[in-house]
C-alpha cells in the first residue's frame, strides 16, 4: 500500500517535533512555587507541564473542549464478531445527533462539544442536522478475505481526520478528545494492534461489546485469518492501517497527526482510538508528547499496549464503551488541573511559609 | 475513653442500615436498558447504583456539591515530623478563605462549594469571612507523650462533623467531599490506622509532605512511641481516635456518620480522611455503602488500607495533597455518571436494535 498518496502524510508526521524543555521547565517552576507540597498533584503535574509546552502559553487553557466521534462500518461484521448487528452503527449516529447517547450526557456534564463525523457508515443519512458527512464508502471490505480499503481510501480517511483537527484549531478549540462508533471495530482495532506490535491476536483480542468464550475464540480466529490473508501488505504502519483497519481508525490516525501538528492537546479514548493513535506514534514517537491516554480500557489488550508504550492512562474504571466517553472524563480532570495551574497562589502571594531547609 | 459521652454516637452509628436491594436493582435495570453494551461503564455503574440507593430517588442528582475541609493543629508537630512548620495550617486556612489554594481552583472548575471549618487551629482568626469557627483547642496534645484529646473533646469534634452533615442536608447538598488541613496530620492518621488495623507503623507510614528517609524513620519512631504510650487506651475505635488522632480526623469521622445517617453520598479524600472514615466503618460496616473513596493516595499505607477494606478507589493519580482535592475530582466523575444515568436514551426510545440473542 506504499504509494505516492501516502508520502505527503509521511512528511507531515516527520515534521512534528518534541516539546521544548524550556516550556516544561517554566511550568515545573510555577508548579513548585504554588501553595502545596512539591509534587503533591502527582501525575497531574506531568500532564500540566505537557499542556503548557504544547500550547506554549504562560496561561494555558483547555476550557474549549471538543470530542470528535468518527463513525464507520466494517465488512468483518459479517463474520459475527459482535453482539450487535451492523445497523446499530447508523442507529447510534442518530442517537448521537439527538443527544441521547452516553457521550452526549458526559459532554453536557463537562461542557464539551460533540462532533460526529460519518467516514463510512452503511446508511444514507441524507441531510441530518449536525452530522459531518465524509462517507468514503458504506463500510470497509471484510478483512478476513481482503484488504479493508485501498490506498486512495486510506489517504482520504487520514485527510478527513487531519481536516477536523485543522477546523478545530480554526474554531479555537483548546483540547480534543477522540472517540469512535462502529460495530465490529474492536476486531479491526485488535488486528491493527496485533500487526503493529507483532503480538499474537489471542493476547490482544477482547470481548468488545461483551461476547462469550465461544464468540471470543471465533473472533480470534477471524483476526488470525485477516492477518494471514493480508500478510504481504503488513509491511509498514500505513499499510497495516489500510489492510486490516477501518475508516474511523484511519481518521483517528489523521486527527492525531493534525492535532499534534497544530499543537492541540489530544486525548485518546480507549482501545480503538489507541489503534488509530499507534500508527502515527510508530511513524514518529514525538507525537506521544501531544497525546494523553484517557483510561485503561477493560478490553484486555489495552494494558499490554499501554505498558509497551510506557504510558500511564489517567483513569482505571473498567470502562469499555468507546464513543469518546473515557476521553471526556479525562478532559474534565485535565481542565481542573490546568485551572489550578493558572489560579493557585504562590507561597509568596499567600504568605505561606516555605518548607524548612 | 469509653464514657457516657460516646454512647449517643454508638447508637446513631448502629442505626445506619445497609442500602435497599430494591433501589439497586431498579438502577441496574435502567442501566441495562440504556443505549450501550451492558456493563460498559464499568465501575461507574456500581457507583450510580449506590447513589440511586442512597438517595432513593428515580432521578438522583449530585449537582449540589460541597467539599468540607476540616482544619486543626497537632501537638506532635513539635517532634519535627513534617517539612512545614505549624503556622502553615493557619496560613493555608487564610489561603482557602481567599480562594487561592488548590482545592479552591478545583472546586471552581467543577462547580463545588468549599466550606472551611476550624476545629482546632493554633491561631485566633477573629471574624474571618467564610470561616466556620468551631475551635475545640489550639491543637491536640503531643501523642508521643500523652493522649491527643480527652473524651469530652472527642465527642465535641465528632459532633462538629455530624452537624456539618446535618447543615448540608438542610441546604440541599446532594454529595459531600471530605478533606482536611493540618500540619503533621499524616502522623496522627498513620497512628490511627496502624492501631485500628493492628499493622506495624512502618508499614503504613509515608512521606507526608515529602520527607526524606531519615525523617521518615524518625516519624515511624514517633508513631511507635505514641502507640506505646497510649497502649492502654487503644481498646476500641473511639478511644483510638481520641488517643492518637486529631480534631479534624474526629470531625471527619462524625461527618461520615452524619452523611450516612442523612443519606448523603460521601466522598472520602485521601489518607487522612480515610483514617477518619475508618472509625465509623469499624463500628458499623454498613457505612461503607454510603462512602466513595476518591483516589489511592501516594501515601504508602493507603493501598494496604483500601485492599483490606476491599475498596477500589475511583482515581489513581499519585496525588498526596489532601484539602479534599481528590474528592473534588472524584465528585466530578460521579456527577457525569449520574447525568448519564438520568439522560441517556433507552434502546426502545432511540430505536436502537438490542443485542442478538
Amino acid at each position: 500500500m506504499k504509494s505516492a498518496l501516502i508520502e505527503p502524510w509521511q512528511e507531515r508526521v516527520s515534521a512534528i517535533s518534541p516539546l521544548q524543555p524550556f516550556w516544561k521547565e517554566k511550568a515545573r517552576q510555577r508548579l513548585r512555587e504554588q501553595t502545596r507540597p512539591e509534587g503533591s498533584l502527582g501525575r497531574l503535574e506531568f500532564c500540566v507541564e505537557r499542556i503548557v509546552a504544547i500550547q506554549e502559553k504562560e496561561e494555558p487553557s483547555v476550557a474549549k473542549k471538543r470530542i470528535i466521534l468518527f463513525a464507520a462500518d466494517h465488512g468483518v461484521e459479517a463474520e459475527g464478531v459482535s453482539l450487535y448487528p451492523r445497523e446499530v452503527t447508523a442507529a447510534m449516529v442518530y442517537n448521537f445527533l439527538a443527544g441521547g447517547a452516553t457521550i452526549n450526557a458526559f459532554a453536557r456534564s463537562s461542557g464539551a462539544e460533540v462532533e460526529v463525523v460519518d467516514v463510512g457508515v452503511d446508511h444514507e443519512f441524507g441531510a441530518s442536522a449536525g452530522l459531518i458527512s465524509k462517507k468514503i464508502r458504506r463500510g470497509t471490505s471484510n478483512i478476513r478475505h481482503t484488504q479493508a480499503m485501498n490506498a486512495s481510501e486510506l489517504s482520504k480517511a487520514i485527510e478527513i481526520g487531519w481536516a477536523r483537527a485543522v477546523q478545530a484549531k480554526k474554531e479555537g478549540i483548546e483540547i480534543l478528545g477522540l472517540g469512535e462508533m462502529g460495530i465490529a471495530n474492536t476486531t479491526a482495532a485488535s488486528a491493527v494492534i496485533a500487526a503493529l506490535t507483532r503480538t499474537a491476536p489471542e493476547k490482544v483480542t477482547g470481548r468488545g461489546t461483551g461476547i462469550d468464550d465461544a464468540m471470543l475464540q471465533h473472533k480470534i480466529r477471524v483476526i488470525e485469518d485477516a492477518l494471514r490473508i493480508n500478510q504481504s501488505h503488513l509491511t509498514d504502519p500505513y499499510s497495516v492501517l489500510g489492510s486490516v483497519g477501518g475508516f474511523e481508525i484511519a481518521a483517528i490516525a489523521g486527527c492525531v497527526m493534525g492535532a499534534a501538528s497544530h499543537r492541540i492537546p489530544c486525548v485518546v479514548d480507549g482501545w480503538i482510538a489507541s489503534a488509530g493513535a499507534l500508527v502515527p506514534i510508530q511513524l514518529n514517537p514525538s507525537i506521544l508528547d501531544y497525546l494523553f491516554f484517557a483510561h485503561e480500557s477493560e478490553e484486555k489488550g489495552h494494558r499490554i499496549l499501554l505498558e509497551e508504550l510506557d504510558i500511564q492512562p489517567l483513569l482505571h474504571l473498567s470502562m469499555r464503551l468507546g464513543e469518546g466517553t473515557g476521553a471526556c472524563l479525562a478532559i474534565g480532570i485535565l481542565e481542573t488541573a490546568v485551572r489550578a495551574y493558572n489560579e493557585v497562589a504562590t507561597f509568596e502571594e499567600a504568605r505561606v511559609a516555605q518548607k524548612r531547609q
